[in-house]
């Protein structure tokens, strides 16, 4: 098999460059370890920054998006009882975010991929890049038992954090950046209205919240447990009731419970390598950076890599300009470390780290009556929440 | 002897509390351990905000201020070699700062206080406030070998990090925050016109600089060192040419250096406690609260408490409102720790803290990054700068 990019992953990134290169004429074959119900399944997020929507846009995968996704042009941040709105539009002349859940982004590529015609590959085993340093790299890999070979031009890691793509970088040529948080999030997904139409971010004494939702009928709410928390310890009673001590009183007394659907507990990390890219192998979105979900960063991250990417593919195939591809690093790197300084100050900032108030603890306070009662300092918030623009080619 | 208000210590502090009284008519006596020529020669901070300038006017000593003083209205920052504005009154709607010492403020608090008559006693000994819980304090110190007693209804503790006053709180009745910085400032005053117009406070992989002023013609220039540094190592030499490798060339290129007047280290500190009250003991400025350098703020947040506890004084002698006092303590401390927060931020943001780069380091860089390249970042920075507003009594 030949093609001319090598996608490993059919997740939202994967199948997101595979769509933008396809309608461009550049021919992708994606590999997946997981069958596509399986991808599906994953619950993940849900706030899509204006960038992105253009990019969906760009792949001609908007329609259902603009006819379920909700645009919201404020959060709001709870301190305890008090409640402040982030006036998105307002403080950044006009920039909103799309809240759609990732799973229905997932499904809507997947669908334009199926109609398009390209080639994704699932339930394959034993995926493994070759040659990355050389001109001719290939992705062998195994399906129903028989061993295949993709010879390519590029190949683009697309498989997450866990993925093959990062681990077959060689020793000694990517450095790792890493923080890892001594607390959870323990989600729960329900089919009930969302308690207000905004997002709330609540800081507490008994540890961080999240209000937030998938549309007018699903609702993800979040709250920081530690470490050694067990979902199976976890009632949904249990959790309404953890909820809506965490919440300002007259949020709670809205608040609308109901079964599960899903629940689950992630721990929380800060991680990026440097560089990005090896030979032919180019990294993109969890393969290369992970933020904790405080921010609503990780998707969003992954897609302007996909942006930086393909742009880059387009300038190699449509006007022969090989050279500029050696900097998808350094381009993508200056965005993804500042949308990782927002997401690692929105943490900092939202969740509980000690039980005796210390002097980080007293910062905490501080930083939240100053950036609440400020008008630049929401408007950091805001700008960072929209999205910063993408980074130019050169 | 008898007065209304115990003031010990005549540092800036306890003279402009004690002046502004004075002129209100509230009898005041303070007490310093030093001699009046010791004080003048501490070597201290030289930026006022403005609520700080406008107090010193309500207390009359700002003829001198206002034709010495230079009215500052930006800062640079630099970035190794990256220069940028902070545009203090365009971010601000106009506000600005003073650049003029702390030890010429002192002289003119000391000239006033001996021009209206009040009493100051220097070189005393064994200053000790009693009796903090009853309403008859009384302060005892020995002066030229005799014990004497001052009695009063209040006591404003006005003696600094190390001074008697909040060492006479008994245990667990106040509680200390403190964060200790792995490293130490080296300053240099000299005789030679600062090398710019407003202050560069310098990022660089090599430690932090700072380029600052006093007047025209004499220049204070920090940088960063080691806290085993000894000062005996630093040759004037060897500290121009270190500070030279730290600022943007072009700066470097203009250092005049001479000779050094006075050369010191000193290392960096947050500390505050809760609450600043006990009984009738009031403490004022870095007897209850110490921060780093960075932001200019010590001086500046000691002139906020003497701000309030004079206004308190005030509706105390003049409306009879002895309730109001129990709130100085929350008063003070809801702008103390915005303080505090604002300059352990710039600490944390323009040192070296490792050799090897680490998350935390690249969180400082995108910091740097984000805000220098944000009109809303560098407001955050410009607000704090110029002084966030005195808090209202009530």
């Amino acid at each position: 098999m030949k093609t001319q990019v090598a996608i490993i992953g059919a997740g939202p990134s994967g199948l997101l460059l595979g769509q933008l290169l396809t309608r461009q004429g550049i021919d992708n074959v994606i590999l997946e370890r997981k069958s596509g119900e399986y991808v599906l399944s994953r619950i993940r997020a849900g706030v899509l920054e204006q960038g992105m929507v253009d990019l969906l846009r760009e792949a001609g995968v908007d329609q259902r998006m603009d006819e379920e996704g909700e645009v919201h042009d404020g959060v709001e941040l709870a301190v305890e009882n008090r409640r402040v709105r982030v006036d998105l539009a307002g403080l950044t002349g006009g920039k909103t975010v799309m809240v759609y859940g990732q799973t229905e982004v997932t499904r809507d590529l997947m669908e334009a991929r199926d109609a398009i015609g390209a080639t994704t590959i699932y339930e394959t085993d034993n995926v493994q890049p070759h040659d990355l340093k050389s001109d001719h790299p290939y992705v062998t890999f195994e399906k129903d038992g028989e061993t295949h070979r993709l010879d390519c031009d590029y190949i683009a890691g697309c498989d997450g954090f866990h993925g093959i793509s990062r681990k077959s970088i060689p020793e000694g040529h990517i450095k790792e950046f890493e923080k890892v948080y001594p607390f959870g999030w323990l989600g729960l997904l329900s089919d009930t209205p969302p308690v207000a139409d905004e997002l709330i971010y609540a800081q507490h004494e008994r540890g961080f919240a999240l209000c937030s939702m998938r549309s007018r009928t699903r609702s993800r709410y979040y709250i920081q447990v530690a470490l050694d928390e067990k979902v199976e310890d976890w009632s949904d009673e249990r959790f309404w009731d953890e909820l809506k001590r965490r919440i300002p009183d007259e949020v709670a007394a809205k608040l609308v419970t109901g079964p599960s659907i899903e629940k689950s507990i992630a721990p929380l990390r800060s991680f990026v390598v440097e560089p990005m890219q090896y030979g032919n192998l180019f990294l993109v979105g969890d393969a290369a950076h992970i933020v904790p979900p405080t921010g609503a960063k990780g998707l969003n991250l992954a897609a302007s890599d996909v942006n930086t990417l393909y742009r880059l593919m387009v300038k190699v195939y449509q006007e022969g300009r090989t050279d500029l591809i050696a900097n998808y690093s350094q381009t993508c790197l200056k965005r993804i470390w500042k949308a990782e300084r927002f997401s690692w100050w929105m943490t900092t900032m939202l969740h509980k780290f000690s039980d005796e108030p210390d002097f980080a603890t007293r910062m905490q306070q501080a930083e939240l009556d100053y950036v609440t009662n400020s008008e630049a300092g929401l408007t950091t918030i805001a700008e960072n929440y929209v999205g910063l623009p993408y980074e130019s080619l050169e």
